[in-house]
């Protein structure tokens, strides 16, 4: 598979932040990719599906270990996709959740210095 | 000077996402440090010191860009002073806020793949 077809558009964008100021939409933008990333159940959530083979996990499989209701979860998983970092496709009974490649890197390299 | 002493402590932890599911206590540090970002006026802020010359920048110089009034420019500033991103110095009539080295790379560390 070619290189650009593994990277998909995460929201968030720019420069790195200690290159150049960031203006006031890339900005909100990266705030609202980060806000995604500042509720400890969403990173556990993350990085449940993230360390999982394959990057992807069953629903069925991220409930139990942080001992939220189903409903929490779904809400939880659904601002990680909408944020771009996550993608979920249906198999069957179960949602599965995989990590969108490149999507934490993105982010990663605008922090770096 | 040795290197040891560049790297201050940010507030962030925890091995990278991708590696393990990360734990609940890791999960609220890192979620807190995550909120600090989770403001296009604190990027901005941050990032105008931190693209500014030795990284460091007067907060005389961090009001106008924004277009904020004072008292939201200082209470940005202490949001991120508190998460660990920047430290703050009085010379003069003036205060200073300075990236802390090494903690957004700390950050980048625990998101990249």
């Amino acid at each position: 598979m070619p290189a650009q077809l593994e990277i998909i558009q995460p929201s968030a964008c720019c420069a790195p932040l200690t290159r150049e100021p960031l203006g006031q939409s890339d900005a909100e933008d990266l705030a609202r990719t980060m806000k995604a990333l500042g509720d400890p159940a969403r990173l556990r959530l993350l990085s449940l599906v993230a360390a999982s083979e394959g990057s992807e996990a069953c629903v069925c499989d991220l409930q139990e270990p942080l001992g939220l209701a189903q409903p929490t979860v779904s809400h939880h998983l659904r601002v990680l996709t909408e944020a771009g970092f996550l993608t979920r496709s249906k198999r069957g009974t179960w949602a599965y959740y995989a990590l969108v490649p490149g999507a934490l890197d993105r982010i990663a390299d605008v922090l770096r210095g």
